[in-house]
């Protein structure tokens, strides 16, 4: 029974729950140089990003290792194509050996051939490069995944044929292992997706509704935009914790772009009228918040969101609307909103009056903390505008 | 070197490519008995969503066959207790051997503790009802996630202590796997929900949309339903493959939900208006299709979603809107929606007539085909009507 089994069988398991390629052609190399004492090895993993081929790198011998993060070699590296074309195998066994190649080369097999001549011994400068003396490559229907090669063993002896088919058998674990973590980022990157087309089709439709209040050109992707910064200004404030940010942030994303949505049943001659409205046209207006809340409504899962966008034009000092919410009642996300809202207000120009400055809107903001704002709210805006971030 | 291990490694090593639990533990059992020759092997295996145990089988001896698919344990399960409170042990390894508990009891140990004891005699009722001579848990953060439990050897030997090692090992990596599987269903399950939420936000907003016009109520759910009925039965007349189909499915629930947002860009006088219309009203409405791939433009992933809705109210023959699209020019889905659509609003009251009935809407629909629908989606909502389904 050979030792070196047992740590590379042990290593193998393990794979399963790795789910990063270069930690686990890490590990393997790790282990391999570990339990074989070879002087260092590589592996060269397939990318399909680029299709080309990365080369990770065992720490071994000082003098002997590969530049680590240095290599990577193209589909048409003569290490790459020995293995994926069928006229250039040198011998029986999966394996290329860089004493058989030489060998080869000595011998003078390729006398009358020279384009394979020339292959082959580009090939053995590519193995003397990376002073590979066994390489194994990795398969999966007929892909290359990855190719491990070995440098010498500190004993200088050569490899057993035991020892080179255990190392194929653990090469294709690899490779299972890298399918498993590819699948994974496949799964990954749809859901990665799939958020942004939500994303972006909730922007398209939150400025469609938009585009019916004639003044109000772009308001709501600004209104988001200062919503996120003042929740990154609020969240180094207090220290939320980076889960807490997230999903707060997530949050409000999606509640700032849609805070408007009930505008959608307000009438539009009172969204396009110019000039003061009348008590009762302002009464209809002030129902946006709850028809936005009532058109999401369906979303279960948008519970907060619709809080949020429901209490947006509720006041610090209770005197706002829908249900005139005091202080710390108001969600969270909404007098974030409020204030973002506010401030785009007002620094926009408006048929019945000119844009405040930036200074001019932060100092009403000021006044107003405590009775149309939350304190925090206005002291990030604050904070932000020192920052020169507004 | 024992045989057992090549076979049983071999199938650990599968296991990583298999994402379904109950396959997994099914190749397990059938490699352990096989290689193991045992008369019949067992896994329970932790359900999540249940907070249970779900058993597998193997397919072993007749007769000491465990029916499959019937058995599950609760966490009271005396079997289950045994491997996750303390008290329970009986010897120090991780094993539980139905000889060595028979021995327990008959030796009297659990005399003067009635609770153990009644505990031990359960415990030895279910390892006789599963026939389960040996039971080997795996753990994963203290965690149980499964139970291997093993019948008699076909030759009536015990265990060895290296064949009971192994298959802790063996265990362990069942476990590993299990959890490899989990992540992926929380994967796949995240993108399922992700996927419901965008679809319910879309309908959400489509009737809020729809609101604006007061004689549809409903209209843009119908529509999409017999859209996607439609659709379900050309797929059956032309023999799309399943991928063509489910692709064209999602695109055409999407487009038949926002067929009419560009109605939020048009007056809602005119959207309201009893009676017949003016040209220029007439003109002011039918620029619906075209705003309704404006809004949506910028959503990229929204191409083939943005030509149907631009174009669901061209003709067959030509003379439709906005661009007169002939034929087969006129994209698939879109004259899938058109049919859908002019169904709907012939079948619904309006103001200014009453509802037809299913009859005549279907002969007017017949009457129309090659002149404003395409003839194959005339002829499937024939069908659809043949068979009861509209």
């Amino acid at each position: 029974m050979f030792d070196y089994r047992r740590e590379l069988e042990k290593a193998a398991r393990q794979m399963i729950l790795i789910h990063d390629t270069r930690l686990l052609t890490k590990l393997i190399l790790r282990t391999v140089v570990r339990s074989l004492k070879i002087k260092h090895a590589g592996f060269f993993l397939y990318r399909r990003d680029k299709d080309d081929y990365l080369l990770t790198v065992s720490k071994g011998e000082r003098g002997l290792r590969v530049p680590e993060g240095f290599a990577k070699v193209s589909k048409n590296n003569p290490l790459i194509r020995y293995f994926l074309e069928e006229d250039k195998k040198i011998n029986k066994n999966n394996f290329l050996l860089y004493e058989e190649l030489s060998d080869f080369l000595k011998k003078g097999y390729f006398k009358k051939k020279k384009d394979l001549r020339v292959f082959f011994e580009e090939l053995k400068f590519q193995l003397e490069l990376f002073k590979a003396k066994v390489c194994i490559p990795g398969f999966f229907r007929n892909r290359l995944i990855g190719i491990l090669f070995l440098g010498d063993k500190i004993n200088k002896k050569t490899f057993l044929p035991e020892e080179l088919g255990f190392l194929s058998v653990l090469t294709s674990d690899v490779v299972m292992a890298v399918q498993n973590v590819w699948l994974f980022e496949d799964l990954k990157s749809q859901l990665e997706k799939n958020r942004n087309l939500f994303l972006s089709l909730v922007k398209a439709l939150a400025s469609a509704i938009e585009a019916k209040d004639k003044y109000t050109s772009g308001h709501t992707e600004r209104v988001t935009s200062y919503a996120l910064i003042l929740l990154e200004e609020i969240a180094k404030m207090k220290k939320f914790s980076p889960s807490r940010y997230k999903s707060l942030r997530e949050k409000l994303k999606i509640a700032s772009l849609l805070h408007d949505i009930g505008k959608i049943g307000v009438s539009e001659k009172i969204l396009n009228k110019k000039g003061f409205l009348t008590k009762e046209e302002r009464k209809e207006i002030e129902k946006h918040p709850l028809l936005g809340a009532e058109i999401m409504k369906p979303v279960e899962e948008f519970k907060d969101i619709i809080e949020a966008v429901k209490h947006h034009h509720e006041r610090y000092d209770g005197k706002g609307y829908p249900d005139g919410l005091k202080g710390r009642k108001i969600p969270f996300l909404s007098a974030i909103i409020s204030v973002a809202d506010a401030y785009d207000a007002m620094t926009s120009e408006r048929p019945y009056r000119s844009a405040l400055s930036k200074e001019e809107a932060i100092k009403v903001a000021e006044s107003q903390s405590k009775k149309q704002f939350h304190p925090l709210v206005v002291k990030a805006l604050l904070k932000l505008c020192k920052k020169g971030k507004l």
